[in-house]
């Protein structure tokens, strides 16, 4: 390792509070993209990250969009040679709702005790705040020890990534001379467990679709029209009842054009991976796989498309109880896709799918909620071996390739419209609750991820020096 | 008619305008039920109508039940010989949400032109307020007038009829005695058209449910788990969808035991009631028929069961989109009853049809809310005579003997309780939106249904003393 890699890493050790203090502050900005009643707030994380990243030495603003603001940034490297990195987060987070399991306040995070282990607590502490800093920080500790910093950086921080990223495509498409660097590292993935890094080289895509069913023209008695009218409901229940047949596959027809059954030796590496495939629905209180049978749990989420109900509502869901057929009944799906799937070709195939199930005298409309393809990296290249060694330096652990059951839909973006490869290493745990009550993110992954980031900086230079990385 | 028959009549027309302002007092108070936010507005309309009644001669008072209480009020007779009446109806109303789709104040109540008749607008104008109202007002006019009741009456109000009346029948078996009459008069039903008043000989019964499908221990990211982990809304859509078969026809077994199949002469009857069948479905802006196929529209709501979910909920139903899998989903249930099928058993047979239906690693909760059975009355006995010919005499049209598909539980609870007789004349409209927003009830039904009381009980003193009605 270099004198000036170790000079980074050790000021990492010593600005640990510091950098937490800074987090904080993120965390505590509730900047949830999906409820415009927070658009405010949205605004209010990008421009901390502007004010931040001006103050670590970028060139920083926040630039608008239809929706929520992004944050762009840019920092020159050493010289001309340096490789040119674009580094990708969000700045957005889920809601928060059900508010009241929080065991504390979301937007007031703090480190505190849980089995022995620290942890960093509040909405966005993993998902994806703390991922990002730990980038911003390894760029903070390198360049105030040594003066610079090893790669020429660009950084792009989206605000709409937990809502379907609707500016980004329009945004990499007008700015792509601004963004266009050698490669992207995006954090935003997980590790394999708390001692083993993993860089992900497969990720699912994603359509979001919102359907409405409409029945009578107002709410009616179920006494007075019951047995005669139709009941938005239960239309709605037998068309998502119909998506899945027994053996749990999606009947929509044409959902599995594009999916690949996995490679023998791949399925074979999963079944190596220990600990978690067996503890992954213990802890969350079930038992049994509920997808596709005869496959492991980790090819069902990293290698199969889903067809999931992310939401229901309609009639009467107050307290006590009211005899009314609703006029209308609403679901929100969303489709998680493998391999070559067509998002496209996926959401016309559910529409028609549910469009063939109402009856003539009922309507459904449909809403569209984002849409990415699938992601599939090289199992091998230059970059992802670079970055591999320099985690394999910092971990416990080697550091493993897995594959991803999420969507990060800018990794294809990047891929289209940049060309560019995208490493992917974030420092997640399968328990950080990300979309759900009681977020956090471990204090270790916070503070080794700083760290790794450092030595990746720092690795890809020196591999670009030695010819290993080409431009 | 005799003279004082007359003379009520005649003051009932006189006191229209403060009829009304005493109606519009009472349906001011929003006295929901089913939601213990409005237990003290419930107990304010109770109380209300103690002091009305009081006003008239009544001696009443607001009797305590484990919910809200009961009003019961007492009005001697003019002599020994005179028939004694017990009349009900409910003062408490259905909850108004979407409130937004009200075009007035659901609980500030006025006297409106639509499409050239005048109706009165508000929650509980029709159901049961206004209906229970024309009761209290033909015996104000009559006693005015007359300075007596052509009746011994005892009074009833609930005020927990919209949520399934559970203090009713420990109510009645406690006070057995108080409320014994010779027969019963319950004004919570409709007419055939404006023109044609009815009398309801069928009730359809009602059982009450709310299930809530458990799965994981917490909401889950469907990115990392979709696929592998249950999804409570695909089970619960699973187990709504499969409670009808392709035909209509509820699957859960056991469902059709003491159904009877509606004898030739009563369809061909029904068959016969111009008007309405023809507009009942376009009226709500449908035109096929959801239930059995092969039924009409007044065979399915007055004579056959059904099924209905009356209310889903699950995951996110806010704006935008969570890519989440619920922890649980729940569903609000109801099944319509005919004939002799018990309630009981219906209950406990939808149980087990949903308990089969749930994997082995997640639970189902049931709630129950409240049932009754359904009710078949005699097409012809000296009461529902007597009182068809006094109706007869009111309205422009004769009246009709006609089904009904809302429960009424105290019509059973008479019966079995008390082993009196009911009579059901009510003067609700198919468009009054009972249940829905912009509740409305017809000016004519109100002041005609006042004259319409006033003649029957008048009707019923006169059939007494004839010796044509037994006590």
């Amino acid at each position: 390792m270099s004198a000036t890699t170790d000079r980074a890493l050790s000021a990492l050790d010593k600005n640990l509070d510091a950098s937490l203090k800074r987090l904080f502050e993120l965390v505590s900005i509730s900047s949830i993209s999906t409820d415009p009643a927070y658009a405010k707030d949205c605004r209010r994380a990008a421009e901390w990250l502007v004010k931040d990243l001006e103050s670590i030495g970028f060139t920083a603003s926040v630039r608008e969009t239809k929706g929520h603001p992004m944050v762009v940034a840019h920092h020159p490297g050493p010289d001309e040679r340096a490789p040119h990195v674009l580094f990708y987060g969000h700045y957005d987070v889920q809601p928060v709702d059900p508010l009241d399991l929080w065991e504390n306040d979301p937007f007031k995070p703090a480190v505190r005790e849980a089995d022995g282990r620290r942890i960093i607590t509040g909405r966005g502490s993993a998902d994806d705040k703390g991922q990002l800093m730990t980038f911003v920080e390894a760029c903070r500790a390198y360049k105030e020890v040594n003066g610079s910093l090893p790669c020429e950086i660009t950084i792009l921080f989206e605000g709409e990534e937990e809502s379907g990223s609707p500016s980004l495509k329009p945004f990499l498409e007008a700015n792509a001379g601004e963004l266009k660097a050698d490669f992207a590292l995006v954090c935003d993935t997980g590790m394999w467990d708390v001692e083993t890094p993993a860089i992900c080289t497969g990720l699912r895509g994603l359509v979001g679709e919102e359907i409405t069913v409409k029945a009578a023209s107002r709410d009616l008695h179920s006494g007075l029209y019951g047995g005669a009218a139709a009941n938005p409901i239960h239309i709605l229940a037998k068309v998502l009842a119909d998506m899945h047949d027994e053996t749990g596959r999606v009947t929509i027809p044409g959902f599995y054009d594009g999916v690949d059954e996995t490679p023998p030796d791949i399925l074979k590496m999963w079944q190596g991976l220990s600990g978690r495939p067996e503890s992954f629905l213990k802890d969350i209180g079930l038992s049994i796989p509920a997808g596709e049978k005869g496959r492991s749990v980790l090819e069902l989420t990293w290698a199969r498309p889903t067809a999931e109900v992310n939401g229901i509502s309609g009639g009467y869901a107050g307290k006590g109880f009211k005899t009314v057929i609703a006029a209308e009944a609403s679901a929100k799906v969303s489709f998680r896709l493998v391999h070559r799937q067509d998002p496209k070709k996926i959401r016309e195939a559910f529409r028609a799918f549910v469009r063939e199930r109402i009856p003539a005298d009922c309507t459904v409309e449909f809403h569209e909620h984002g849409s990415s393809p699938a992601i599939q990296l090289s199992y091998d290249s230059p970059l992802l071996n670079t970055a591999k060694a320099a985690l394999d330096e910092e971990w416990p652990k080697k550091a493993v390739m897995i594959a991803m059951g999420g969507s990060i839909p800018i990794v294809g973006d990047f891929q289209s419209f940049l060309g560019m490869e995208s490493l992917l290493v974030g420092f997640g745990l399968p328990d950080d609750r990300v979309h759900s009550p009681n977020e956090k993110y471990e204090l270790s992954s916070f503070h080794k991820g700083q760290r790794s980031w450092a030595r990746i900086l720092a690795a890809l230079a020196e591999a670009r020096a030695a010819g290993r990385l080409p431009g």
